[in-house]
């Protein structure tokens, strides 16, 4: 069975070639000059249009339990969503529950997983317990494809752990050579913000943005990344939004330590002005970190550029308006925190190549090949290469579209981005060498995705 | 006329892959899953083997006019010792005499080297006399093919520019789109320094380097950051040496204005100790920047991985010990500035990876793929692609050599890397699809290397 | 009752003047020119002498309780080698027990100090116990003239405070203008280093200083100006001993933020060298933040030039090496953290004049005036002006002395500078108008010393 | 002859005493508590009033010749109305021509002030012409009291030294201990810029502004810290008004360098806006560097809290309108450059107090102390200290005034603060213990000021 995707520009991150890519079952065997090969059994003609290795999105909350209940995109809802906004992998979080193993979760994980997915994915592990048996099983971890493990400096009494227990993590991460992952917000400091807040009788959604002020960010970035050098490990910083962490993560990378970090499409594109909408209508924006002022935009865009942001995920996390985000009406601090994204990111972020801010190739490499490299999927994922799966979009940057809760895939009642007016838009993805999105509509199916196994980081200095 | 590489390892910027890449005539038409083309017109079998696109030297000096004599390689000579050392494209300067003209002076580089190269080969321009005729002729370099002009902040009297000629250069070269190279040395105060030296009876090479100390290039690097600045234009800092001037770049980077620079592989493993050597032996070691303090060393090779340097080039400029070198006995001033090595950089750089300090990705994307991108040659150059130039480098890891004189192929009678044992060797070398280095010896001609008419750089944030 | 101290060279920050002082009573009366006043009931030749504001000395812990010992030195014997060395005024620290309050802790101090002082002593807080009791109480301590709130980043399960708990009381010091002092060393983190060379059998009294790393000291000095930039409190960091806490006060002095911070005489010339003293030796140089290696001595004095080091106190927390430092043999946590040095700060840092580190002025600056200016005492102390209590020491730079252990005034059984030749000497002191040290001996009294009810800063910018 | 001012607030860098103040002739004989002298020839009520040092202004320009015309102010003029204002020192600059001596220069500008002065004066010299016999004169002009060197980097073709010659002075100023004072402003770079404005048809007096951009008062200030670290020498940047080279300064002093800075109450008080008001009026506003955008203000008045910014001097300066400025309507480069204000500076800072921007110990540190250690002058001057000059200031805090060219004592028809209103007022001023200025009016004599001869810097690390 050969597909061949021909006259399209085949983009990497160093810029696009006229390129024809031959697919046999589910592989790339060959990247050719264009009418070098002749026949195939599918032929998709992407004249004028891009050809893309399919996005990555490496940080996605599905099926995710929150306060007795969950985010709102099962992992059917969610890899579809994602399937059709040209994303053909994610890479989704297992969640260890105080005093439960890391193993036993990640066997949950697999079981919400298997079979009920549209595309690839794999699994980071969230570290809620660290203790001499989590640590071990960390070892085991790595050799079952998790490579990554996530710890919070927020949500004390949640998934909080003290700078001592993040210590001893990344010992264990030097050790065998997995990557930290954290979310870098001082927890304890904002709890206190939070509490003089409601105090205060200070309830209402923007409360949410004023009680994590930037600076705390920035004071946990810069804290995660001198444990990091203490302890020699690699260090990922996620969903970074804030001006102050980006200037701590750029003077570590100057001084040449393995610090990485994401941003999201959610702080390139809204403010902590949607966090200020009047009525309730600001909880559909709150996220942790939250949107910040919209001042720290440029310098994310910049960063972008500069590659001291090296990826763009969505931290997909979505929960209902309706009995969800309601659940924290007069205290903003019972809102769930997170916003729906999966589906738009490949989108939104082609709106910074439309508007100059990055090149074709910086979104390549942003929102593909860099998440391979960083997360040991490479070259399997994250570049049209011989021998690489065929996860493949073919984009058309002349299309026209409107965001809305109307018309996206994902189960959730309301957009973020209700309205804005994109240029460019998917035409077809293939998933491993199958036709999943195209004008046909979905034709995949969610016995498709496969679990990856994850190598170690392939992007360390 | 097909060539078949096989079962090699093809490496990019962002790491290798197992494949086949097949040649028809001058250019790749395939990359593929190894062993999808069965047959071919010939056969090169790359088992355990890198193949890479060919090395791109930014920076040479043939045939340069120096003080009544010329720098000892002709157009012939080493772009055939660059062939050996698997560079397959180089771009030399064409040296603007201060009262001629921009055009004559590229007609006279033409001339020089049209039918006298063994690889391809583009043209910066170096302009010494900045007036209106020659702002309005850098109008029509850029058309020719040539949109890179370097300035000098060194050599009052030679080459120097006034920052006011350089500001009226760079408002040109915003106007264009051309990149303004810089030589960032404060040469002013560099000549009031050896003047002192020389007044007080310090003759000795070593000189050389005191009366040049770093500080004055960090100086130099930081205003010509200013000047691009207030301009506007891209701004390319040439052989850069000094950790000040690598902090003046890191910070221009990280606050994303275009500013990129090139190391030579001398300031990577040489130093001052080198200039130092007793009686006249120092001055093989003289060139501008001069060779630092070893504690630069470090910087620099963490700036290759951070990117805050993107190239590596060799300043290639050699001048024989005999007659030329000497000419500097008894006034270190007088000694031709300059070292040879365009032969040596992907071997010496290749001891990078050996050693730890940079990945293969980076040895690819800072010794071919970034040049390419940086001087308007990509895909043309710098990519294994379907469509590029078949300048391919065979190079086998496995292979031992040793540095020397009496081996190399440059027409210079020393070397500054004698003994230097080096891991891995170019094992064959095409340019153009030409088969020009193996095992049969240099299989090239003289008249096989092109003039490359280059776009604008294709590197700019 | 009047003193006439004549024909010396009065120091002020400034620099120093011929100038005769008159003291009348306890005050001084009036600085004139020589000769002007010529008469008085004792008179006090200080030709070739200088006269100086009696020394500050804002960190001592006299018989402070730890582990079910005292450190070494009562207010007694502590207050009369302060009044030998040149200091004329201390702030001890008042030590809230956890579940205690404030005032009573406060109460117990001053039932310790009461009566039993050479010279006059203020109080600072050391809050362990967060709550809204204690917040409360905060606003009362400085209506009774203790505006100094110490915190602990280390120490957990002791003094430590959360960050959140910080926050509270920095709210607290906004409101009230007091100052938070800050113990900047991240103990969450080191505790965990110690358990692991613990763990490793690692014991030595060396171990002290390779588990307290100075990033820890840095992180955490970069976290509390975080949180006080947050708040908007002053903080004033205490013991800085760190190149890498320097640069994060710097960094954020030069940003118009209100930071301070101390470093005491065993920074500047004690190393991990000592700690690592064979045997047991070490013992006597364990206290916290650990002596570090010998290349941060530099920055400490530069520091001291920048004023981004604007005070030098002690820290002295004497512990006799005999049956108390003893307790850690074989563990080094358990080592006693604490150094003597009460009456050697003036001497050590006259040194730091005689090797051209510092200035005259910035000696007298340092070690008094902005003490004063520091914690409330200015004009009363710090400056020999009209006004001021008559603390005053005449001090000789032509003499010599040996620091031993043998004939220091501490109640402690070694010595931290055995064997350090000092040029200079304290001539005279006089306390409140008093002479307390002269060539006859100690001529004070330990009732004469009266409690130091402080003003708000008065060095805020 | 005694004169004795009584229960006033003495003010001093640290802070204030209430004091009296004894002054014998033509010095301070005591400071001493209130009431201890009883009588004195004449006694100043000074109740509610500050007692401070008389005001030091380090930056005029009496009587300078430019092109054919003259700075409007004399010497009888000029310090005339400094005394008005509170200032009873001036530094004026003695002004070399090229191809004349730095004697035969510093024997003009004696000739010149030598009879005409109000107050005492003292000289810089600024050096334009770099020469073996200039340098020599270097040694000549320390000894006879003129031990601040001033060079441009602007201008030229008038003041103008290249790099090179900078270095040489630098040289000699390290082997003298003279201090180079340095006008940063690229100079080569502004001539291009406004060269360009010119031909392009730009003529306004706000051209002047934005012909001299900030970065590239930046960039010199950089370079010029750069030769001094290279040669040894101190370096204090005259006028600074630019955020970035303010940031070069404290990059440059948090390394222990000695580098100074001074601003002006121009670029603390005014802006761009200034020289952009309609017709011909901003001509009145044109000065080098030029007056900045309004959020330079800012960053100024936090160097001058930090002390990065250490002295505040006014660069008076003046020039007719009407005639004088006029010489550049329709040629912004012809204006004369240069604004009036030596009457305003204590007034103006004092603004600065009421608005909280410094402190009273800064307002007389700044204006009055440091310039006195920095130029050698203290404590002759600088301090109200026994033996020191009775240059005396009482200012009544509580008094108001409106700055008008129509009450000012200034020889220039306009003011650069019109209607700016004024709290605060000079009461009276004593020189060397006459009374100059005081609710009679001015009673001083132009006979009366003397030369002063000024050791080295008294300010250095």
């Amino acid at each position: 069975m050969r597909t061949l995707i021909k006259d399209g520009t085949v983009l990497s991150p160093s810029g696009g070639v006229r390129a024809d890519v031959l697919v046999t079952d589910e592989r790339i065997t060959a990247v050719t000059e264009p009418g070098v090969v002749e026949t195939a059994d599918t032929v998709l003609d992407a004249t004028g249009k891009y050809v893309l290795p399919g996005g990555i999105d490496a940080h996605t909350h599905l099926e995710m339990p929150f306060g007795g209940t969950f985010s709102a995109d099962t992992f059917e809802t969610g890899t579809k969503a994602a399937a059709w906004g040209g994303t053909t992998t994610i890479i989704d979080f297992a969640v260890q529950a105080k005093g439960t193993s890391l193993l036993s979760t990640l066997d949950k994980w697999h079981e919400k997983a298997d079979g009920n997915c549209a595309i690839d994915y794999g699994f980071h592990m969230i570290v809620s317990d660290v203790n001499d048996g989590t640590l071990k099983e960390m070892e085991t971890c790595v050799g079952a494809g998790v490579s990554s493990f996530k710890m919070f400096m927020a949500y004390p009494g949640v998934f909080y752990s003290t700078d001592g227990e993040i210590l001893r993590a990344m010992r264990k991460a030097t050790e065998t050579g997995a990557m930290i992952m954290m979310h870098a917000e001082n927890g304890i400091a904002i709890d206190e913000l939070v509490a003089a807040a409601l105090a205060a009788g200070h309830t209402d959604p923007v409360q949410h943005g004023y009680t994590r002020p930037s600076a705390l960010e920035g004071e946990a970035t810069s804290r995660a990344i001198t444990l990091a050098r203490v302890t020699g490990a690699p260090l990922y910083v996620v969903h970074l939004s804030a001006a102050e962490a980006l200037s701590a993560v750029a003077e570590a990378r100057d001084a040449g330590q393995n610090v990485f970090a994401e941003t999201c499409p959610q702080y390139l594109y809204l403010s902590i002005e949607d966090l200020a909408k009047p009525g309730f209508e600001g909880a559909k924006y709150v996220a942790s970190p939250p949107l910040r002022e919209k001042r720290h935009q440029a310098d994310l865009w910049r960063g972008l550029r500069t590659n001291d942001l090296s990826v763009v995920s969505t931290d997909h996390c979505p929960f209902c308006f309706k009995d969800q985000k309601e659940l924290g009406r007069g205290d903003f601090s019972k809102i769930p925190n997170g916003m729906p994204g999966v589906e738009h990111r490949m989108d939104l972020l082609h709106q910074g190549v439309v508007a100059g801010e990055i090149s074709l190739g910086r979104w390549v490499e942003t929102c593909s090949t860099t998440p391979a490299r960083m997360f040991g999927l490479y070259p399997r994922k994250g570049v049209l290469a011989p021998g690489s799966d065929a996860d493949i979009v073919i984009y058309d940057p002349a299309a026209r579209q409107t965001l809305s809760a109307e018309t996206h895939h994902m189960a959730v009642d309301y957009s973020a981005y209700e309205g804005f007016e994109i240029a460019g838009k998917v035409d077809t993805v293939l998933s491993r060498g199958k036709i999943v999105v195209s004008s046909a509509g979905f034709t995949g199916s969610t016995s498709h995705g496969n679990f990856l196994s994850r190598e170690l980081c392939q992007y360390l200095n």
